[in-house]
């Protein structure tokens, strides 16, 4: 039934500081697309998730033998999905402003394209999110006006909606990113995609 | 070139207290038989390794948000997959006495079929494998003498060996399980089966 398949969705959050989250968005929307499936991109913040589990660092940080095998297993990952990757020199980067922007760019129908932009700069260009230059530049490159965008990111309404995104993150239970959900069900990480977008389908 | 793929081989590192281990343990020998890939398995402890990167119990159990979804994680991939699975009234079991038996299995080549029992033991049948009775009832339902094997594994050869394959999985980077390797290639998790199975082939 192709009329309830095109409106089935899922919703991808994502964290511009995380690696995996970056393979991910390089993807969904082609494998939303394959599917037929409609994927809702909803930036948050980690950070403050992650400090509830006592963390105030990266994971990949706090335990760097997992972090020397996560650099290894998303170099694999993208050379084997033809994604363009760089270790990036910082890690991870500050993404609040990053993540307010994408809040607006959602707002105006340009999320993914900025989302795949952001996450490109960080993992693959050699870029600092946590630089504003670097934002700025991002969104002039999608024809916007930074300094109009920059303005509506930092207004006090989209601070609040990004605070209130990543409260709604985690009280559907996410604590880590690439998260995928489908109504109440949560599927986290690149790997699962398949899997909840069979779900939104009913499959 | 089917003399090269038969003579592959994957190393599969398992715990028998880690959920994901079990699912892995259901799949993996028929995942390597049609890849043309044997598997070897590896059983050691995954507690010293925890307690290196300063957890005491299993991070599901430290982070509770993280142990609900795996959980529903588990299940879901058993129902999938057609394994059975009962979640377990203890978690993390204590594993010492099974993985030395495991080790006492895997010299006299009964160690995928103890491995599996064992597994299911903890995940599938509402044992505990950190009592005696049920590690010796599982080597007596194989077919030979707990008494003897039992001897055997806590002999002090094997309680070396199982502490040096733990050694050698930590510097081989391992930090959670399943992992498999290749070489001095690591993937991590179930998810990772095929791209460890294709490393293997050479592809």
């Amino acid at each position: 039934m192709p009329a309830t398949a095109a409106a089935s969705s899922i919703d991808f959050w994502f964290e511009f500081a995380s690696s995996y989250s970056y393979v991910a968005a390089s993807v969904i929307d082609a494998r939303g697309a394959a599917a037929g499936v409609a994927v809702r991109w909803r930036p948050f913040l980690l950070g403050p998730i992650f400090a509830r589990q006592g963390w105030r660092d990266s994971p990949f940080n706090i335990n760097p033998v997992k972090g020397r095998y996560m650099w290894r297993d998303v170099e694999r990952r993208c050379a084997a999905l033809g994604v363009p990757f760089a270790r990036p020199t910082r890690f991870p980067q500050h993404t609040l402003l990053a993540a307010r922007v994408a809040t607006v760019a959602g707002d105006e129908g340009w999320g993914p394209a900025f989302g795949l932009a952001a996450f490109r700069a960080n993992f693959a260009e050699g870029c600092d999110l946590g630089e504003r230059a670097t934002v700025a530049a991002l969104i002039a490159a999608l024809g916007r006006d930074p300094h109009a965008v920059l303005a509506r990111a930092e207004g006090e309404d989209v601070k609040a909606r990004l605070r209130d995104e990543t409260a709604r993150a985690e009280a559907l239970g996410v604590f880590g990113a690439p998260t995928f959900t489908v109504g109440d069900e949560l599927f986290w990480g690149g790997d699962r995609i398949d899997d909840a977008l069979d779900r939104a389908r009913g499959l």
